[in-house]
């Protein structure tokens, strides 16, 4: 038998929703909130650890809950939640009737390593939506690059419209946050080439030779990237824009690029 | 001097209100709501018709609207709405004081033309979410592409979520709306090569050519492209998925593809 919980009033839950809304309680505690078999999954094979399992047996079975787990790298507390406990924490819509208590990790850079020669990285400077971030760790995965890195964060990474907005690919990828400079010293003495997309000395990107070690720099749609980026580019790319419009949105934009340097590489 | 409005009870205003919440009234008046500067002069640049325009005289003066009705190819009514009713009508977060009413274009397969003789098309089967048509929209207008297509629309493409998201490329790009035969068959007479995003006998995207009239043709990322489609393809594409997930947004995997295309085609 698990241990049940039926009011929305218990401590855990009132825990829950603290982590759920508050970055500060996030960073602090270093945990978070994740829901869903898919990105459970791909946090347990990223080696993040579950402290507390949450689960609504009308939807999600104790098998369900059993198969999970048995690749967990620790025993988490698992509790069973009513369904109104359920409705109080579970984003609506969410239909999984599974959640998460996880430690989240530190994202230095120090953390980061490459298994090849000629890495293939993207930094975002600032980014601000959620859901542009969720959407660049998306391509990030998809193109299975070797590293994110998120220069001046204006989020946590732990953010819950984040972590959706990646379908988990926030778990899938190494990601590192830094500081602009401390970014771009990491870049330099690594020799890696800065590839950063701007409007001003740009050339176009489909010109450009992106098989060396190469990170690809992108800032936000309102106000593009710092000039701390600008003065240390190797070259600054453009995507040609032909139509009406001068603005692209920064998935879309990046995801051009970072698959030009894929193929390239032929996808190696 | 203008009329005035400043009761949230007026007859325009309440029109106003059902164009913006109703397809159906947009479809059976052929008007919808548009709003901001950017929108606006991107439609009079695609020869659309202003019937009514509405600003509020607090942020939007008189003479950018003179400024703005100058292009127009007819006299729209003009009106000065109160601070209420301009907050009742006008989008959160929206700041320009300007909005109108306009007049849809039919958008039929009967009002596509071709300026060149290997047009670059854009199919998107069944998009539902209003974000999605309106970033594939933005990328249809920053590559300039030849027409977009929606294949059996689950939704009108006045719907100001549609609008907005395109940040007016609605607007820009040559738009036609049919059934998946009726789409077929019209790029089939013309001999247009049809490359349908699947996951089943498919070529990875890069090694195909593009630089004869093509069609990228995409589905749902939820369903894929129905078998009519696929049926129907000169050939499948497929973009090499390298990470744990394994499904892309269709707007990012859109834009890949197009811009591939362009690439080939050396962005002429």
């Amino acid at each position: 038998m698990y241990k049940q919980i039926s009011s929305t009033q218990n401590t855990t839950i009132k825990h829950i929703l603290q982590l759920q809304e508050k970055s500060r309680s996030r960073k602090k505690e270093g945990k978070c909130i994740l829901e869903g078999f898919r990105e459970l999954t791909l946090a347990l094979e990223g080696n993040y650890a579950i402290d507390t399992l949450l689960f609504y047996p009308e939807i999600c079975s104790y098998e369900r809950i059993q198969e999970l787990l048995a690749t967990a790298k620790n025993t988490p507390e698992c509790i069973e939640i009513s369904k109104e406990v359920y409705q109080k924490i579970a984003y609506r819509g969410s239909t999984e009737g599974v959640l998460a208590i996880i430690q989240t990790k530190e994202h230095s850079l120090k953390t980061i390593t490459f298994h090849n020669k000629t890495p293939l990285i993207l930094v975002a400077e600032a980014p601000e939506k959620p859901g542009n971030i969720g959407a660049l760790l998306r391509t990030a995965d998809a193109a299975n690059i070797d590293a994110v890195f998120i220069a001046n964060p204006k989020t946590d990474l732990y953010n819950p419209n984040i972590v959706r907005s990646s379908v988990g690919c926030v778990f899938t990828t190494q990601i590192a946050m830094g500081s602009t400079a401390e970014i771009i010293s990491f870049l330099q003495e690594k020799d890696i080439a800065i590839y950063c997309a701007a409007l001003t000395a740009s050339e176009h990107y489909h010109l450009q030779n992106y098989q060396k070690a190469t990170a690809i720099v992108v800032g936000t749609e309102a106000t593009g990237l710092s000039d701390e980026w600008l003065n240390n580019s190797t070259q600054n790319i453009i995507i040609p824009m032909q139509g009406k419009i001068d603005s692209m949105n920064v998935s879309v934009a990046a995801a051009i690029v970072i698959f030009e340097a894929k193929r390239q590489r032929s996808f190696l």
